[in-house]
């Protein structure tokens, strides 16, 4: 059976999703596009055979020539859109985070359990794709292998050319290390449950913005994490990940696929941004996302809860850069 | 529009292609698989839907369910099948090597020839999947861009855990070095005019067999390329390629993803074969082939003319490898 | 001119810069060895030719036969002896810390002051080896090159196979992270202004011990550095240090000088504690205070107002420690 | 003792070992330079307290405050120095080359055996100082404790910046491929026994020099080596050595010691010439030079027999040079 995909968003994430699941995702296609710029939607659907634009993304859901839902529109929109997915009972890829206010989050949350019931497998996924990048899916399993023993503590990097248009501190944390705020938990098997944040010596590069920032986490198990997010760090696009225990390591290597000699150095190069970085993470999640909707099974991507609960993880982040870096416990939402 | 492929051999390489086709290309369905033992092409055909089995690859050629072929049955077999999907007008995807035998490889050629005219785009393509590999890919690009500046020598290493059953020292020419006889030319876009064969202290893993070799090339730019192929290195999977210009060097790294620090020591991983290797080349390969054959364009893969020439190169290695190492020339053939 | 060197202490650390000064430093000659325990004394003056031996520190500093003092006796001995070398007038370089409590390290540097003059060239040098180390040495001329633009941030690792007998919580800051609280400030030209502790899930390798711990540093041109000390980690002795400036990073790499591959991994080896990784530093050390010594030249080593300031900013750590991770000020001394 | 090493020569090379004499190495001072420039002898002795200088290299061997000499003078005065040191009965260091033709290394290796028999300890060293280089020590260290197995192959790769006045095609192989005509059977346990020349397509940079040089050598073991001399390789000065047994491998890494990011790209340098990338090894073997003549000791550096068979298997590899790459025997002296 063929999954006929319906795309929410065609900015440049949701056009990535159209080609990825297009040209790279077997037992889907895309049948239906949507953008409040219609003009946008149209020309995305015109290199898909057969599909359709509009500008309504709530009929788009309700097509009868949809079965599933991918939402890649601005984020203020996720929500509402997420719940007429869950509404009208179709599987629903939402791009993180799955909504900018954890009020929101929770309305996708409880809107899910109402119509599957608190046990049942949800129909909404969140689009975070480390989970199935190759190298973060192989320092999961080393450290279920026991490689590093019992976890301590994990140093976590994420570094960027510059931030985007209208970036803000807050935005470095709800955008970007949301991120690792849904890994670590993922990776340790543990969720936060205190932070930490803290401002260093900031870069100029955009007035206003604190960049880089420090970030502690707690998680359950006692482990702690440190996260550097550095969104203007210029030189490249540089994700790390190490996982100290108390037998050893394990750490994410740099992905560089060549080395040259040159002019007196030894160098490999740095992506400009996430897409090179993780084209196959976001290809692996869509495949998987696309095999669970087309066998009726649950979807091993990040869940609502947990998309709720990286948002409430990045509100109490928030909370604390508000409030001098206090330390600001994060409670489990019922 | 879905090209209908015909898979040929469902050994493992073939279930590999059955698998990668059926999960990971897209624009392709298999429809029919082929092997002399029926009851393993018949339970490769269980997992596809609507796919049909039969013991005899000529018929599955010529079935009007399949618009396109892959050959991955014994190598003695590939001559024939390449030649009546040429007859049959349909684009075929050959196993390396094209044929065991430089006479047949020539009938391949000869037969391509006739059914598309000399200049023509050809039927037949040649697994050399390396072409398709990111490492190899932008080292190209980044020998294109003038990384390096004129290339002068290229250093290869091929080694693996252990040879397979019936494993000789030709084979390990024919089987393995043959990677690196097709990569090297089309990577400096020179082909091989002249080669050297060394026989190192060998290990005693196969008795009779000579592992590792040492290859010498020369291309027709002048540049020379070293070639270790060692099948029972033991340690693991491992493939490295350094091309050296006047200017500077471009090489593949190694390519694992995680590391770790135990026990005294930093380590990373090597797999223990070419799959996990090379998996992503094995996609990409066929993803192109796919797109090709659906658009009516020529296949961007190694050509049937390619094929033959790595074989002719393979033959003069081993001409070489019995005439005690003494330099063989190898003449393009007409 | 030879210096005539006499060492107090001659455990494993005195023993060693015996070792060095003998053979490894030129221009220095060992006169006297001291230590309270008369037989290690003599042992090692066995292998100096014309060397003696005594138990009384006191006495070696006063020796005519001494004109350059090296301390490494127990640490509850370093302020004693670091005044009577003033008061003897002689050069003295002592190992770290300077002295285990704060107002000895004052009567250190009062001392010295009412000797020499307050901007007078002083006496006292601290061992603080790592500013010698040929990686943090080139990681500050890399700074100071503008290879990273303006420093922002800093990552300190600092592991070890296992504490010694005795190791606490607080040790491990006194004994091991001063050597990042010293280090950074050096590389960086900013002293501490602030600290921070946080306690990891700990290791259960020494009951009542916290280890690993993670401390935040501020430094006056507001970078801020995290350290983590983690003295049983088991897998090896390892120093990380990664600069992360406005316009790049500058980080020491792995000093490894082989690597492996056997048994499915590439692998290098870590040594098993801090001698085989700084032996250079230690030499390069003790040559630049001799060199120094000799021309009557200051010593181009930490002085005593450093070794004072790293245990300031140590105390503050312990201070943050005993007061549940509160971020603690450090003020200069007058 | 302190040993008084008279040094004949004070160019680059003599320059450099006077220094490390006399910065770096105990238990020696240097009390004698000797260069036909006697300006330039008069200058290096300035530095030195007590030393004197001279035009006469002979009379320096001859001169009572001169214990030993280390000779670092033009190649081609090499065998006549030697020989007067011989005779004068006082250990000699020859920078390599023993000497330019192989009949005065013959000359040198008779003179020392007549002056202390057949069976006796030297009097003569040669610079081969890859033999003290820490990274060669680990890699030779490991091959013996069995890391990789049996050895097979080698290869390794030299390559410079740009090749002084006066480069040929035959002094690549005399004076910059003779170290792995050195260290190689050093490292194996077994000479060579067998040598080929091939000539890669050349950089243009020195008319008429072919370089890079690939050079293929068989040791008594059977192994055999890969040999890449490349001196104006331009990007940096490059040396690697990796030894693959039947077991694994085992490699020099590249002794960077800070690695950057930025503008990107991740990289590290390489050192301009063989000086910084050496200096370790250089310090080490006049040490344990010194160290052997103090006590009277064999020395632990290549003997003039060393040299004669390095040279020995350089005049080899310039027969097939000469002789089209021909495989040249290299018969052992008696």
């Amino acid at each position: 059976m063929t999954v006929r995909v319906g795309v929410i968003g065609t900015g440049i994430m949701g056009a990535d999703h159209v080609n990825t699941l297009h040209r790279q995702v077997t037992g889907a296609t895309v049948t239906m596009v949507a953008d409040l710029d219609l003009d946008r939607a149209l020309e995305v659907a015109t290199g898909l055979p057969g599909a359709r634009a509009t500008d309504d993304g709530v009929a788009l859901i309700g097509d009868p020539a949809v079965d599933a839902v991918v939402v890649a529109s601005p984020d203020a929109s996720h929500a509402d859109l997420a719940v007429a997915a869950i509404k009208a009972g179709k599987p629903v890829m939402c791009e993180k985070p799955l909504a900018p206010t954890l009020a929101e989050c929770v309305r996708v949350v409880r809107a899910e359990q109402e119509a599957v019931g608190a046990g049942g497998p949800g129909l909404v996924s969140v689009g975070f794709m480390r989970r199935f990048d190759p190298g973060y899916v192989e320092l999961k399993a080393a450290l279920e292998a026991g490689v590093c023993g019992t976890p301590l503590l994990v140093h976590c990097v994420s570094r960027g050319v510059s931030s985007g248009p209208g970036a803000t501190s807050e935005s470095s944390v709800t955008g970007s290390a949301i991120h690792e705020l849904d890994v670590v938990p993922w990776l340790l098997g543990a969720r936060v449950v205190e932070v930490g944040w803290h401002a260093p010596r900031s870069t100029g590069a955009v007035p206003g913005m604190q960049d880089p920032q420090l970030i502690l986490l707690r998680t359950a198990d006692g482990a702690m994490t440190t996260v550097e997010v550095f969104l203007n760090a210029r030189y490249g696009y540089d994700i790390r990940c190490e996982v100290v225990g108390d037998r050893g390591t394990v750490a994410l290597t740099n992905p560089a696929r060549v080395v040259s000699d040159a002019a007196g150095r030894r160098a490999s190069g740095y992506p400009a941004d996430w897409r090179p970085r993780f084209a196959d993470a976001y290809r692996l999640q869509l495949q998987a996302w696309v095999d669970a909707v087309a066998a009726g099974r649950p979807a091993p991507l990040a869940s609502a809860r947990d998309g709720l609960t990286a948002s409430a993880v990045a509100g109490a982040v928030i909370a604390s850069m508000r409030d001098g870096g206090r330390t600001v416990a994060v409670r489990p939402h019922p």
